[in-house]
Order: C-alpha cells, then sequence, then structure tokens
C-alpha cells in the first residue's frame, strides 16, 4: 500500500528544477552527487537561464522535459515552489521533493503557502516530500536527490539498513557514525515538514521494500496516526525490525491538560505504549541506534531470548549479568550434567552462567570450543556472548580460538553469536566476515541482544484481538458523577453501591439500606473534582452524623463553589480493604483515546506508575498493562495480604477502552479514581468517576 | 598516610622469586616487560637451578641478592609462596606482589594457607598484594611486574589516570580500552584476593600520588571499610575524581536480613550511598567509565555545572536536551538580550539554548565564534557542547569554526569545552590538542559532563557534619515494643503517646486518658512483627471494642505464637491526617550500622524507594535523604495538602544515626514503621518500633 512512493524512492528519471551549474550550491549538489555515483535513470536539469547544467542538457521549464520524469526535485524559493508542484502535477509527475524553506516552520503566511503546494500536490496526485528537507539518498542506485554535504567524507556503504528521518542533519549524522561503523545504510529519507509524505509513509515503504531489512528511524513527533500505524503492523508483519529515537517530552496539549489524568501523561508515554505495542525497540542513544541495527543485520530474532556468557574474565562476566538483569534478559544456568563435563575440561573453571573458562582456555586449544558448544549444545541459549577482551586480539592466540568458535557457529547457525573483544579493525572485519557479531563494550552487546528477542516476541505474537464496542450514546454535556458511573457501569464498568439524594431525610433511608458506615460526596454537575472543595466526608458511622455531614457539604459547596448547580448527595458503601487503583481515558492528538492504569490516590500523581494503551483492547492485553506496573505486587498479595481481584480490574479497563472507542470525538476525558479493587473473586469498583464530555 | 605502598608500586628495586628464563611464562613474562620497558631499578631474578634469567644473573635465594629489594614479586607455587614471603620480610623488604594463585579463592585449606602468608608480611611489616593477583605497572619507570598478555597490542601511553582494579582482567580491559581511545593510564594495580593490600590502600595511595589526577577503579564487593574510606576523603580532599564501576548485587547476609528494612536494602545500595557521600561517581559500563576519566583529565569540575549547548541540528538539540533532563544536568536558557543579538546574526536560529545556529553558520565565517562566545560570555555556561556532526570533520569547513571555537575557549579557559564531530582520528587529535574534548556521541558527551559537575559539587562541599553521639545502654536482649520506643525516645525519636497496659481494666483506663480512637496492639517481647499474626487493631472506638479487641489479641497470640511471653497490649493514640514514613538501621558487614528512610507502610518494599546513609549524620543530611525520595512529594503537600514535618522527620532521624553509631555493634537492626509525620510544625513520631539487639 505505500508504492506510492516507488516513483520517490526508486526512480527512472528525475527532474531538478532550479538546477545549478555550482555543484556547490543546494540546486547543484545533488546533480554533482548522482553524476558521481552513476544514477542510471534519466537527469534532467530545469533552468531557463541556462543551456546546459554542470555539462548536462539544461530545459527551460517542466512542459518542455523530453519525458515526464518519475520525480521533481525543487529548489527553487518561496511561490516558485509552489508554482513548480503545479507544473509537475499538470505534467504527469507523481512524486516531489521540496528542499525550498519558508514554509510552516517559519510562520502563518508560510504555513498558507505550504497548505496550497499541499493541495497542489494532491489535486495531481503527487507524493511531495517536504517542504524544508534535506532530500533522500538509495545509494544503490546512485540516487542522490540531497543537499547535504556528509559525502565531503565518504559515500555510504551498501547495505540492507533503511534511515527514516524527520530531521535532516540527524538523519545523515546517523548515515555518517553508521558509515564510520562499517554499516551499510543504503537508503536514508528525511522528511522535513512532513506537508505531505509523512515519517508513516517512509517506514511504510521501507517495510514493503525488498532493499531494507531494518528500518531505523528518527521522529520528533508523529503528526498522524493512520499511515503510521499501518507501516509499524506492516514492519511487524514482514519481520522487519524498526529502532526509533523518539526525542521530546512536551506535554499533553489543550482541552485533555484539564482532566487529573492528563496531567500526568504526555504525548511521549502514549508514543512510547504505541511503539510498544507494535515492538518498535526505542534507542535512548545514537550508539544505541545503530548497535540494535547493526545486530539485526543477522536477521536472528529469537521469540524466547535467553543470553549465554562465555567469558575469561570472572568480573566482566558479573558486569555482564548485572546488564543483563537491569534489562530482564534471562541467564537461566547451565544443566548440572553439563556443568560437571565442563569441570572436567577446566578443573577451575566456573560453568554456570556467565561461564568462566578462565584464561586457562588459552592453554588448551580445543577448550573454548569445547566450551561454546556445550553452550548452544546444552545450555540452548539464543544469544551466545564470549567476552574474550584483548585475548581476542592476539595475533596468537585468537586464531585458535576463532577457529574453534567458527565450527560451533556452524554447527549451530540460528543462534545470535557475539564476541566482545578488544582487536585491530581488519581482525574485527575478519570475525564479521566468519559471521560474528563483534562489540568491543559487552554491556552494549548485551543491550542489543536483548532488542533481538523483544523484535522476535513481536514478531512471533499475534496482534491484540479488538474487543466487541458497545453502543455508547454520550449525554449533551459532561455528566454527575452518578450519571458517569450508571453510563460507564453500562459500558461494563462497576461502580460501589450508592444512591444520589437530593434530601437528608433520602440520605439517610438510603445509607439504611447500603448499611454504614457510608460516604458523602457532593452532587454537582459543575464540581468535576469534588476532594478539591472538600466535598467528600469519609466514616460516616450511623444518621447524626449522616444528617450533619449533609449540611457540611451543602455549606461548603456554596462557599467554596458558589454558582454550582447542586442536585444533593451521593450516599455510597464505605468498602474497606481494597487496592486503591485508578484508570482512565485521555484524546491523544494523534492516536485518539488512549486508557491508562496506575495505583490510586496520590501516588499515581507523585510516582507516574502508570501503563498506558490505544484503545480498545482486550481483557488480556489489559492485564498486562497491570501487570507491567511496578507497584503490581499491592494487587498481587504482598505481605501475606489476600491476591486482589486483577481479573476484575482487567475486565474493567478493557471495557473502559472499549467504551472510549466507541464513544467517538465528544468524549474528551475519563476518570475512574480511585478503582477500588476487592480481593480475588469480589470484583472492582469504581468509587469515583468522571466523563467528561465536549 | 598511604605512602606504605611506595616500594610496591614506585619501588628502586624488584627480585622475581621463581624467575624463568622463558619470556612467556608468568614467572618470566615480568622480567621481558622490564627490560624491553627500560626499568632503571634494580632487578633481581631469583631462581636456584639457574646462574642467568633472560641476560640477566641470577640467584639462588633471597638471602643471597646484593641488596634488599624495595619489592619482591612471587611467582612460586603452593607453599613455597609462604616461605617466599618469610624470607622477604627477613631480609627487610617492604612490600610484596605474590601472583600464586590457589589461596582463598580455591577452598578452606588456601584459605587457611593465605592466613599464614598474610600473617608472615604484618609480621615483618611487608604490605602484601595478592595472592592470585595479576600484579601491576608503572609505565612511567618501565615498572611491569604482572603477566598480563595485554602489551602484545601495545604499551600503555603515558598520562596522569590511575586504574585501580580487584580484577585483573577487568583492569587490564579497561587499560587497553583506554589505550586503543589514545588515553593515558601509567598505573595500574589489581588487587586479586586482596589478602593484606585492599582497594582502598592503592585508592588512597594514588588519591597521595602526585603521578596520578584521575582514578578509575572496579572493584566487586568492598571488604574493609577503614582504608577505603579514608581513601575516598583524601581523594575528595586532594581534588582527585574517582570513578567507580561496581558490580554484583548481593543480598545483605545473615542476621541483618531477618529484619523488614534489611529485606529491601542489599549492600549494594549501601555501598552505593557511601559512594555518593564521597562523591565517587559510579559508572554503569566501561564506556561510561572511561568517558567520566576522559574529560575529568581536565582537572574542570564546576560545582553549580550548566550546560550550554551549540548545534546546527534542531533534532540534535532535543536529543542533547532529553539526555540533560534525564540527568538533571540544568540547561538554563540565554539571557533576552543575548538572545536578541545572536537574532540579529542569524535570523532564523533558535537562540534560547540549546542554541540553533543552523547551517547558515558555516555560510558566515564569524558566526560560529560569535555565538560560543555569547554562550560562554552572556550564558555563562560551565559546559559548553558544540554538536557539529560531520561538519565538524569537513576538510573545507571544519577549520575556520576550529580557529573561531579555539579563540573564544582561550577568553574562557575555566570552562569544559566539547565538541561533538564526526571527524578522522587525525583531526580529532588536533581539537584535542586544541584544548577541546571530542565525544562523536552527544549523549555520552553530556553524561561525562555532568560528572565533573558532581564532583565539583563533592570537592567544594564540607564533610557533613557529625552530630553529638547520645550515651546509649542497650537492654541484654530485644525489648518490648513499648522499651524500643522508650530507648529511642530518650535517643531524640519521639513515639506517639501510648500506654502498655497488662489488663483490661488499665487499658481502659489508659484510652480514656489518651482519647479514642485508639490503637490496640499486643505487647510481647517475643513477637517482633505484630501485623504479621494479626496483632494490632485500628479504630477502636469506645470501651466495649477495646474490651473485645483486649480479648481477641490475647486470643491471636495464645494461637497464632504459642509460647511467645505475653505482657499485655499497648494502647496508643490513633493519630490520622499523618503521612507513613518508615526508618530504619542495618547493620552492613563493611560500613556498620546504616540508616535508611523511605515510604511507609508496603509500598517501600514494592517501590523500593529508599535513601541510605552511614550512621552518624546530621539533620541537614537527613533532610538531603528524604527530599531525595521519588515520594518526597507526598511530604511536600501535593494536591492542595499541608506540607508535612520535614525538619521532625529529619531531626528523628539524624537521632537515629546517632543512636545506632553510639550503640555499638550489640544493636543487630532497628525498624521504626511507621513514622508518622504530621502536618508541619506538629512533629514526627514512632508508631511502632522494634530495635533488635544480640
Amino acid at each position: 500500500m505505500f508504492e506510492s512512493l516507488n516513483p520517490l524512492i526508486r526512480p527512472r528519471s528525475i527532474a531538478v528544477i532550479g538546477a545549478s551549474d555550482d555543484a556547490t550550491r543546494i540546486g547543484g549538489r545533488p546533480i554533482a552527487y548522482m553524476r558521481q555515483q552513476g544514477f542510471a535513470g534519466g537527469l534532467y536539469p530545469v533552468n531557463p537561464k541556462r543551456d546546459t547544467v554542470q555539462g548536462l542538457r539544461a530545459f527551460p521549464d517542466v512542459a518542455s522535459l523530453p519525458e515526464v520524469p518519475d520525480v521533481g526535485l525543487v529548489a527553487v524559493p518561496g511561490e516558485a515552489a509552489v508554482d513548480a508542484i503545479e507544473a509537475l502535477g499538470a505534467r504527469g509527475t507523481r512524486a516531489a521533493i521540496v528542499f525550498t524553506a519558508g514554509f510552516a516552520e517559519v510562520d502563518e503566511a508560510g504555513a498558507a503557502a505550504q497548505e496550497r503546494m499541499v493541495e497542489a500536490a494532491r489535486r495531481h496526485g503527487v507524493r511531495l516530500l517536504g517542504p524544508n528537507c534535506l532530500g533522500l539518498f538509495n545509494a544503490a542506485v546512485g540516487f542522490y536527490p540531497i543537499f547535504s554535504s556528509s559525502f565531503e567524507s565518504g559515500w555510504p556503504i551498501q547495505g540492507r539498513i533503511g534511515i527514516a528521518s524527520q530531521s535532516g542533519a540527524y538523519g545523515t549524522h546517523v548515515f555518517a557514525v553508521a558509515r564510520n561503523r562499517g554499516m551499510g545504510t543504503s537508503i536514508c529519507v528525511t522528511t522535513g515538514n512532513e506537508g505531505e509524505v509523512t515519517l508513516g509513509d517512509v517506514i511504510g515503504w521501507m517495510a514493503e521494500a525488498p532493499e531494507v531489512d531494518v528500518i531505523c528511524t528518527y521522529a520528533e513527533g508523529i503528526r498522524e496516526s493512520d499511515r503510521f500505524l499501518k507501516a509499524l503492523e506492516l514492519a511487524r508483519r514482514n519481520r522487519k525490525p524498526i529502532v526509533m529515537m523518539k526525542v521530546g517530552r512536551s506535554e499533553l496539549g489543550g482541552e485533555a491538560a484539564k482532566s487529573h489524568t492528563a496531567s500526568i501523561a504526555g504525548d511521549d508515554a502514549v508514543t512510547d505504549a504505541v511503539l510498544r505495542e507494535f515492538g518498535v525497540v526505542r534507542a535512548r542513544t545514537t550508539e544505541e541506534l545503530l548497535d540494535i541495527a547493526y545486530a539485526a543485520q543477522k536477521r536472528i530474532y529469537p521469540a524466547n531470548n535467553t543470553l549465554g556468557v562465555i567469558t575469561v574474565s570472572g568480573g566482566a562476566g558479573v558486569l555482564i549479568s548485572d546488564a543483563a538483569d537491569a534489562l530482564g534478559f534471562p541467564m537461566p544456568a547451565m544443566p548440572e550434567e553439563a556443568q560437571k563435563a565442563l569441570r572436567d575440561i577446566i578443573p577451575f573453571c566456573a560453568p554456570r552462567n556467565p561461564v568462566d573458562c578462565t584464561a586457562q582456555a588459552f592453554n588448551l586449544p580445543s577448550a573454548m570450543g569445547d566450551f561454546a558448544r556445550s553452550m548452544a549444545r546444552d545450555g540452548g541459549y539464543t544469544s551466545c556472548l564470549g567476552f574474550f577482551t584483548q585475548v581476542g586480539g592476539s595475533k596468537t592466540v585468537a586464531p585458535k580460538m576463532r577457529a574453534q568458535m567458527k565450527q560451533v557457529m556452524a554447527e549451530h547457525p540460528d543462534r545470535l553469536w557475539v564476541l566482545s573483544v578488544i582487536a585491530s579493525p581488519e581482525m574485527v572485519r575478519e570475525y564479521e566476515e566468519d559471521g560474528f557479531l563483534v562489540f568491543e563494550d559487552p554491556t552494549r552487546a548485551v543491550a542489543a541482544l536483548h532488542a533481538m528477542g523483544r523484535f522476535g516476541e513481536a514478531f512471533s505474537g499475534m496482534p491484540a484481538a479488538s474487543p466487541a464496542l458497545p453502543r455508547v450514546t454520550l449525554p449533551a454535556t459532561t455528566p454527575t458523577e452518578a450519571e458517569a458511573k450508571r453510563i460507564l457501569a453500562e459500558a461494563g464498568v462497576p461502580a460501589v453501591p450508592e444512591r444520589a439524594c437530593a434530601t437528608p431525610d433520602a440520605a439517610a433511608q438510603a445509607a439504611r439500606g447500603i448499611g454504614y458506615p457510608v460516604v458523602l460526596k457532593i452532587l454537582s454537575p459543575d464540581i468535576l473534582h469534588k476532594s478539591e472543595i472538600g466535598g467528600v466526608l469519609l466514616n460516616i458511622g450511623d444518621e447524626a452524623a449522616l444528617r450533619e455531614g449533609f449540611a457540611t457539604l451543602l455549606a461548603r459547596a456554596a462557599e467554596r463553589a458558589p454558582g454550582a448547580r447542586i442536585e444533593g448527595v451521593l450516599v455510597a458503601k464505605q468498602i474497606t480493604g481494597a487496592v486503591e487503583m485508578a484508570m482512565g481515558i485521555v484524546r491523544d492528538p494523534v492516536f485518539g483515546p488512549v486508557a491508562m492504569v496506575g495505583l490510586g490516590g496520590i501516588f499515581i500523581e507523585v510516582l507516574k506508575d502508570v501503563a498506558f494503551r490505544r484503545c480498545p483492547f482486550d481483557a488480556a492485553e489489559a492485564e498486562r498493562m497491570i501487570r507491567s506496573l511496578r507497584g503490581f505486587p499491592l494487587l498481587d498479595g504482598a505481605r501475606g495480604r489476600p491476591g486482589a481481584d486483577v481479573a476484575a480490574l482487567a475486565a474493567a479497563l478493557s471495557a473502559l477502552s472499549a467504551f472510549a472507542a466507541a464513544a467517538g470525538e465528544r468524549l474528551a476525558a475519563v476518570d475512574v479514581n480511585p478503582v477500588l479493587v476487592l480481593p480475588e473473586g469480589h470484583g472492582a469498583f469504581a468509587a469515583d468517576a468522571v466523563v467528561e464530555v465536549t
């Protein structure tokens, strides 16, 4: 479905509008690069003032080109760029790359001009990259519509990593770092202002393109969800790992910020949840981005990844174990029998895992192979890491070790084999040609190997099943608490037993029915956060206290929320022995309704221990979210308490997500806080709820 | 005070006991290395079977040596190694390095032999490195008593970084990585079994040694605290940064594990607190270790470190801001006036900080200098980072930029100037010769710069004042809760008002005095954790409930803790509206009594949000601990609540630390949980306390 980008990235011909004879200018560089790198397609400079450009025949305008170019490169300023899109579209060109700046990134007028340009592109069916973009390259075919100066220090290495970046400078930075590490990045696309073609389009194209195995991407913010989500799903289905650098942590803006739930969120957390949903691995540094891409080139993605470590330094073994532990990367012990066998080879070895074969291994030519073989065969590790430090770079010892390890790797080609060695670049290249991944730093090796397992999990898992959506009819305006709870209960989110009471007598009768102690809460469509005006009274033990409380609440409302419409009080069962959780819905401007769950009360704000997920999702996914909380042990029966009804909470959370997905755009936010989770088998109940409707 | 290590690391002569003519054997390598590297001191092979060793005159035994060697290197097996120490000691040698393995690392017999060896060394006043160590080198004087094969790929670069490592293989791994990065590590000492010389000794020597500016150290566990703490304090006083790789996370063992407090601790957390106390920066990876050491070589340690960033990529600017934010590294904005001035130079620049000068800067030769100058002068940043990526490696653009930046650096030599560039090794070397620090990866640069500020804070701070210690007389055995609280209250940790009552009548009278509601707790010297047997009843509202509760507690104790001596119940004021915290003391086997504070209740166990500190410490330090908690906002008046009495909690915590320091070794643990912290001005009170005495 992303094949409409073919003329953009894999064209047979290109016209350069604003072509310059000066190979250092932005309209000149692409022509010089493509000639130097032997682009075999049609290359048509357009420049009304010149007959030739850099030795090529130049054309005065798009109309006079000898054929319809697959793509037009636009390097003319201001309004002329908009005209160029019109001209290309009229000629039948299907793609354009716009270097020109001064559009939406500058001011309102620029934004309007960009709008006109994009409108023209859409009208003509032109896929438009930019404006204000650095361009792209497809090194495999010598296609360089890009004005970066990066190539001064070298051309890309051919290879199967694709780079998709919103930032031009950062995208080419990644390419240059990759090149210096000997990594092949044949295709790099930078999206600039994303007037039309977005990061999602580029990722989607790469997910389908046979040229690309691994996708490295850089994002400052996701601007549209539809193609982005399709692209992620396509990449997962095609087993193409995506590793993403996503920067920036801005607050959720606009309406959503009004709800408490939103104030602890932030679109970065939402994007993070979306990336996790599709198995995209997020890198924190450029090094990590490329470490993961480097390892991913092997195309070995074990769904149940385990780490086996063979080391010549016990100290490094502990360091590696710490790193694996911090990532939750399992390092199961070798089987007892195998441990015994290893001890027979080297008596003072530590054969558990990490397997410390000690420096002795280098005196026994065959030991290294025996150890590695046992780890692959008996230990069954999917990721095998050898820490050999300088010994792996020693001209005397390393060749023997290399031969041994190579033999074992050939016997187990389905494993990830990584060496942590300090060796000359030439020796590293030799190891790599053998098929080993090589990392000098063992901690970085562990992180990269762990990511392969995360890809494996994503590739082997099915997309989560969507629950059936209920029919939802939202009220015209934000409902009262009682009404909000009724709406949610209908959707499958049960509430604590309670009654709305307009008078003290009605309240007293309700409390007798529910049973003391009860909770009293002010009931008003105009007071969303009752506790802020002292509108909640706990522990009402008898009728006298209830009548006094009723009066207190009305007095407080009159004083602290003058003008609010007061409908009486809610009388609710006071529940004890429950774990207080919170859940809610925020509307992300890009990804729509997003559900969250966390510890209740003020812990959710202070400790920010919250899980997010796009709506809707099933109860199994809801339970995974709940279990991912750091505070999960509170539900799991810490310190001899009974376990809480996690299944009921998960069912309610899933029902809430289905409600939000069905409710449509008028649902601004939901805040269910607290949700009281009773012991296993006894349910989970909303004790307070806000449903914000716009 | 560590000068007794001079003969070990900076000797005038060395005898090699077990010298080998074969330069590849462990008794041969040191001799070959020292001859190749021109050790100018006396070098005496000892080997009764040979007249010469590697061309040097050999001696049959220590007694026949022509002079008393400063240090003896022992490479003979088993008991002969013990004999060698006796012989060296008898001759008057003051230091020994023991390569020989098979001691405490192997079995009980080995441990006993090691004991004998260490006893001999102590008796003769010999400082003993090892046994089972790889040795050390002091490259500045060609001193190589080490059997590592690391030198096959190159000798150390001369420089002012010292490496102190418990692991030989890892220590030389660090040296080799440093060498490949062009970093000078003239001295590397590996401590092996630490029979006598410990890591603390070596760090202390480096803290005093004029050869060393920066100390890199690797530890698996700290074995003794006295010299270690003295070494850290000395390094701080001498403004020598220590960066430490500390691996391994074992549980606090033995007695301490019995207390709840201990079960959430772990000696790693305690060590972490000790390192923070002295301003030691802990690295998580080898790269980070060396990144920090690399930057530290500049010897610029700003106590109030701020980061100013100048970038040619807005994307990288965001990435860098994220990294700084994650570390809590301030990036204040440029002054408004200066921002205006920068906009006058480059209209579309983003002058706030990060200052994005855009690629335009490379068209204006002077702009880069103007921008950098304004950041140093007007922004006043102590750490100045320029992200120039490939442009910084461009042969055409970079020289102009380099000249500009160099000029500004000369005007502000007290700042840390870092360039993030992709450049050839030669160009990087040129930048470094100018005085710039160079990091390809900007995230790593941010982490290293941040560490310089942490050193600066440690160097400028005074060691925390110790509070006066109280007189403490511990009871003969673990006291009851009431007695524990009395003891603590006397030491300055006040408790909730309560009375010990042997009978229901006494309890009823006490409750009338204290005022309902009250809490009832079983009172027994044999029941430490009352809640586990249901020994606590809350919310006792009247005398009938109190009498019923008294009976219930006695019945539960009889059933669930048969045989426990029951002294009655405690009647305590039930306090509401307080924040529940916990504090306690654990006895670390190395560092002695350590205080902890965290959120109360089960959150301390589940969320592990706890701060540790060696005892004793003053109230200011206690308050810093409390403020370092993630959950601190709970005390600080979150969501319109009144702020809690942090000062009272800090005073109690400091008093507890003084109590623990004064109590001596019989105090096994203290667990004060919960501590109820009332609103500001109303105090903090222990509601439950266990004082474990052995």
